[in-house]
């Protein structure tokens, strides 16, 4: 049995520092995460923690005042895309090394869930917010709902809501791919995006559209797709595309979800005896691995979407303390490449 | 400005619920994810809380004798890769329908961090744990370190450990897609693995092995690489096989990171020229997405790690409270299909 069940008494904070040979702030500061604490000294402090069974109770010291609960909440709105995954352990990464753990929801792009969530973290005294938002209505977002607490966005701002955001430059990328398609002798160039409402869909088009109306080409609307939020759809938007008389020659994507679903419709034809070259080159806002792999070519317009994570976690934790606390909001814009698919 | 920054009073539970129509409890209900209240009166209920500016305060709960903080840890080796991205949204997803929220922390594999994690778990009064062991030894994990807070290992176990787990069918997963390949006339066949002392990679190569002794083959240890735990030196180690005298025929590749370098680097030399019938076909334990387009044949064995997720949580909630809080360690085996790749 260890120490703890024996009549009860928790060790304290200045026993351990007393047992690893070292001051209770080094043992505050190895178990907020160890920044500022030497590897093997970390070692020592956690083998006195786990000899004398202790444990820190951050719920109590979050209610001393000035002192923090050090969570961070952070909302996405698909854990289960792969994208959204890089995202997370980006925020974490940061969070981590300044003593902080994330508290981790999925909205699945429901704005019932996100409002309900958003309630939830602030009921649990989270520190900041990181949140994907999943579009409609901001009220539940404004400061003067969220107190003291910051907020960034990623990925997609909200309309009205006027805090610090962490974006892709996704005009000038969808610009750039779909002017890559034009200069590539393509002039029938179809579109597949998520909902009209979701800021990323419509800055992508935004780009997509640009760089066709410098041609002098009107969008046709029998190639415009933009309802699709998961693999499925995507795929069935596909395959009216294909089906038309006078099908695309090559398809823009803006995102993951579409260019998976878009590339199963593709499987399904060569399976079924199309020939290869009757089928559409694509360009797809976000990599994807293994997209070298494609039996069509297959460019990307890439971005490191871990990097957003680490950037969306800078951007709050600089809200958290300092001069920054009460600056303007801030929007940082991540540069995107387009890169034609490689091994490499 | 907001009600909560107008002379700093916070509104009380109660103010809620009259200001909703309905009882303090609805209201708690509510906030703790809504289990068994209606919709339309859940949308009451946030109303009156966003309206009057209230604030749950979890952790001052947390601290109420018998109250429970409201948070489940959960330790995943790997965020990036989309499997556990995928597991943590099953987790996520039953908490949430429990009224808890993950704390969601990252190892990298790597067991002080790991360590760290649960310390830091710990000192967060999480109400349990949820675990894909990093390997290592295990003495942080033991129920008496852990006092009173249940845990449960996914993915893996943990020798020497007796705590409930959720596991996969390895062995016979990885036996039956090894005799697929035996069946189909290879007998030079490759293994691709992570390293020794993760308990998957022992039992994915102990279903190999068996499935070859069946056929009196023992393994060539030139054709067993077992150290690679990400996508480069899995592709390293596929060049290394390929570059063998008497290359294999097929491959065995017991892991998703395993099986995506291995196909990069047949990307790699089909670019280069090389013939696909003289590259390998595989056999892939994991599933990944587009696996129908591969240009060589890829057989996954699946599973569903969203479904392993929402295991390990109920078995976790189900320690909560009620009869099973003390019960003997449950181990469930979740099943595996061996199917051929397909677009559907």
């Amino acid at each position: 049995m260890s120490e703890v069940s024996q009549g009860g008494r928790q060790p304290t904070i200045r026993e351990v520092a007393a047992h690893a040979g070292v001051s209770p702030m080094t043992v505050s500061r190895t178990l907020a995460g160890g920044v500022n604490v030497r590897p093997d000294v970390q070692q020592r402090v956690l083998a006195a923690v786990r000899e004398l069974g202790y444990h820190r109770n951050e719920n109590a010291r979050s209610l001393r005042p000035g002192q923090a609960s050090g969570l961070i909440g952070v909302a996405i709105t698909n854990l289960g895309n792969p994208y959204y995954g890089n995202f997370a352990l980006g925020v974490e990464e940061v969070a981590a090394e300044y003593g902080r753990r994330i508290v981790l929801g999925n909205t699945g792009e429901d704005p019932a869930r996100e409002r309900q969530l958003i309630a939830d973290f602030i009921g649990r005294q989270v520190e900041g917010l990181v949140l994907v938002p999943s579009g409609g209505a901001s009220d539940h977002l404004q400061p003067e709902r969220l107190g003291d607490i910051p907020i960034v966005l990623a990925s997609r701002r909200v309309y009205g809501l006027d805090v610090d955001a962490v974006l892709l430059d996704d005009v000038g990328g969808a610009y750039r791919g779909t002017r890559a398609l034009l200069d590539a002798g393509h002039t029938r160039i179809g579109f597949l995006g998520n909902v009209r409402s979701v800021f990323t869909g419509q800055r992508r088009y935004e780009g997509f559209a640009r760089a066709l109306a410098e041609r002098g080409i009107e969008p046709d609307p029998d190639l415009v797709q933009r309802e699709q939020q998961d693999v499925e759809s995507a795929r069935d938007a596909m395959r009216r595309l294909l089906d038309l008389d006078d099908a695309p020659t090559a398809v823009f994507s803006s995102n993951n979800r579409n260019t998976v679903g878009a590339l199963k419709e593709i499987g399904r034809r060569l399976k079924a005896g199309a020939d290869v070259s009757e089928l559409p080159a694509i360009v797809s806002f976000d990599n994807f691995e293994l997209a070298e792999l494609m039996p069509v070519p297959v460019a990307v317009i890439d971005h490191d979407a871990r990097q957003l994570g680490r950037e969306a976690a800078r951007l709050l934790l600089s809200r958290l303390g300092g001069v920054d606390r009460r600056g303007p909001a801030r929007l940082v814009e991540m540069p995107v490449t387009l890169a034609p698919s490689s091994t490499d």
